[in-house]
């Protein structure tokens, strides 16, 4: 079937066409006083973001397909293809370098990931999800304390000049887990709804809560040490206050709200009112999320979370295609969720790992992150669970411990800076080693030789 | 149905997650020192984003019912709602403003317009599109030569003491169609594959090209009148080598390697392979486009226009749904489509209808810029045909002329700006107006009381 013989019939169908095209440029030549053009025409540039987008999408699906054929989630091609497009500056090839730091690839990039975890939030049923709540809240809470410790103790092993509080800041960046990878890498392996998916991804947003919390205090306790400024209780405990008061409304207004505006969307007219509905709740909860501080990503999952298929039975019907929610996100997320991966392999800067310097630290800072999430499986509470499931889940730091890094960089205590080069370039580290193990770790326990040897469901 | 009893089982629901959310606010408040939060720790300010695509959402669907229930198509609803939410500043409302001008916005938006011409492109078969191509050419040429005499004319007539090369230059800022609003506005009416729609389509991406002709060699003698340079024939040949080129790659190239893409996918594993190869395509050409100097939307609809369904049916069996192309692209248009519409409305600056001082020229230019392109019903040679219906879907001029105008700006001569401030105003009320009469004009024409009395097919 591959390469049967055709005939070429291409350049005959496309000569009406070129006919004009030809008149054109001679009519044009025809004009007596040529000159200059006047620049580009056209207002945001959107040429590198089309070139960014083309490179992501197939770099995606090769990756994909690749990791695929040997029994790894496409999401580790996803990231391997990123890594190697945003390394090429390595081999003295420069060209797409820029693309990693594009704005508008960024926002494609952040609304891919909304989409994912709004996806993940439909795929989870909400009750179920509340079953394993105290697992959750155990889960997230060791896998904030564990890391953090275990963190201050190897920094202040390393670096014995440091000031001690400094070691916490660093081991602070051990905390938060970003659970886009995991939340993937579960949805390939169709295993969001188990109770290791539904205790990681209760527990991930959790700490997305606690993460906040830590870093208020210790970045406050350090500029107070600094300063000799009085601490302001006030602003943490209204950073705690707009988190419970986000999720109170998420979960209390939200239910109440998505039945009401999928009711009032059916009396509306027009197409695609489902989809679009949908849409508008998932951002607005997005925002809502990024205005009490939080990742917009918690909003998003806790928007699938509370919409429910009863909610939206009506409008489905009236759409001639009939489609669920899951099935008129599929493309979307084809389209947007690779980005997302992509560019978050494009961002590990392979260079770092050059700096011999730091690769002991680095080495021993991953082992207190991978390891600190171990104490997590302490935490479950429901017995017959995987619990080194939960733990090996926990693992990915992703772009919030770099962002922590990077307030540690602006901090300084007695003179220094909490996080210098070599710190921040351990923790960069850190991110890209706890990214790249975990759809291995996860695929090797859920599917794997590990997931046998403990018995499947 | 709207109102049934309901009993209240929400607060007991959520109790289980507010449960530990609470624990960890109290566990929270027993840390000693609390301190300032440490700033918004995530990159990109998607927030403001999250909010406009919230309000387009909501608006576009608000506004499409509204009109489809006054028989208009959903697209006059959308932008008319743009142009309320952008301007409520008139009514003292400044929310919103900052919106309008949201780089990220933009970016979705450009990105939904490459969408709906890449699902137009799918719709319309690139052989019927090639058997009206001399009309589409005649009715280019047309479009471009009439508007601009007429341009001409009445910019001379209202300004004597204008230099006659800068009324040339503002006759040139009527030249281009901007085929977005009619694409939209004939699958509303699902006419895309008219003969109507086809000479339109076709003779919108000519138009591009004269248009990007007719600014070179305008601005050029501007240019060279005023600074007394000699004229760079070279560079006007350039814009029209690398247009003639990109049209000949996506045509003739472009249909050679759609098969050969697909095929290759077919070998690869993974899922959403079919929307990922296409929308890889359309990218590239969009990306293609750009690079000669066309827009991109131009690359998408060349895209859409050569993917032909037996390259894909392959790689279409494999995926679990069995989705078609356009069926796939239904969900992602459904989200970004509106979101161009609604920002194309919300540029619609109403403040600049209260410059008495520039009506009586704008409502002139308007007209000319209307009536000018009724000149193209002349172009029309398949008998049987709408020629008024052509005329009028040839009508908007969206942002070209907008940009057209913004380069004027840039040129003087004689010491005198091409396009002053009162001229500039009157081109932004001219693509405000030829917008927005278009969707009434052409359902009036093709599905109302005009088509009617012509017989419909």
């Amino acid at each position: 079937m591959r390469y049967e013989p055709r005939t070429m019939r291409l350049p005959r169908l496309s000569r009406p066409l070129l006919l004009p095209v030809v008149l054109a440029t001679v009519l044009a030549a025809l004009v007596p006083h040529l000159a200059r053009a006047a620049g580009d025409p056209h207002g945001v540039d959107m040429l590198p973001i089309l070139e960014a987008l083309v490179l992501m999408l197939i770099g995606a699906k090769l990756g994909g397909d690749l990791f695929e054929r040997i029994g790894q989630p496409a999401v580790l091609g996803e990231l391997l293809a990123g890594v190697l497009v945003g390394n090429l500056g390595l081999v003295g090839y420069h060209q797409f370098e820029t693309l990693r730091t594009l704005p508008g690839v960024d926002i494609l990039a952040q609304i891919g990931v909304l989409f994912l975890l709004f996806g993940v939030g439909l795929e989870t049923d909400i009750k179920k999800m509340m079953a394993v709540g105290a697992s959750s809240f155990i889960v997230a809470v060791l896998g904030v304390v564990a890391p953090m410790v275990l963190g201050y103790f190897v920094t202040g092993w390393f670096f014995p000049e440091h000031n001690r509080l400094a070691d916490w800041f660093v081991g602070a960046t051990l905390c938060a887990t970003s659970v886009g990878i995991t939340a993937r890498v579960l949805q390939d392996l169709g295993r969001s709804a188990s109770t290791e998916g539904r205790i990681i991804l209760g527990a991930a947003v959790i700490d997305d809560v606690l993460g906040l919390i830590v870093l208020a205090v210790v970045a406050g306790i350090i500029q107070a040490a600094d300063q000799g400024v009085a601490f302001e209780a006030r602003s943490v405990l209204w950073i705690i206050g707009k988190s419970v008061a986000f999720l109170a409304v998420a979960i209390v207004v939200g239910q109440w709200l998505s039945k009401r505006a999928f009711r009032l969307a059916t009396r509306l007219r027009g197409e695609g009112l489902l989809l679009s509905v949908a849409l508008a709740f998932c951002f607005g909860l997005a925002y809502l999320a990024g205005r009490a501080g939080l990742a917009p990503i918690v909003g998003a999952f806790a928007g699938g979370l509370v919409l429910d298929e009863v909610h939206y039975e009506e409008l489905r019907e009236r759409d001639h295609a009939h489609r669920s929610l899951p099935e008129l996100l599929k493309p979307i997320s084809t389209f947007l969720v690779p980005v997302f991966f992509v560019l978050m392999g494009m961002r590990v800067d392979l260079a770092v790992f050059g700096r011999v310097d730091v690769l002991g630290f680095a080495a021993v800072l991953t082992a207190a992150a991978i390891l600190g999430k171990q104490a997590c499986a302490f935490g479950v509470l429901e017995p017959g669970t995987d619990r080194l499931a939960v733990g090996l889940g926990m693992i990915p730091r992703g772009e919030v411990g770099l962002i922590f890094a990077g307030i540690g960089a602006t901090l300084t205590i007695g003179g220094q800076r909490v996080v210098d080069d070599r710190v921040f370039s351990a923790v960069v580290m850190m991110v890209a080693l706890t990214t790249l193990v975990t759809p291995p770790l996860l695929v090797w326990r859920m599917e794997g030789s590990g997931g046998k040897a403990r018995g499947r469901r």
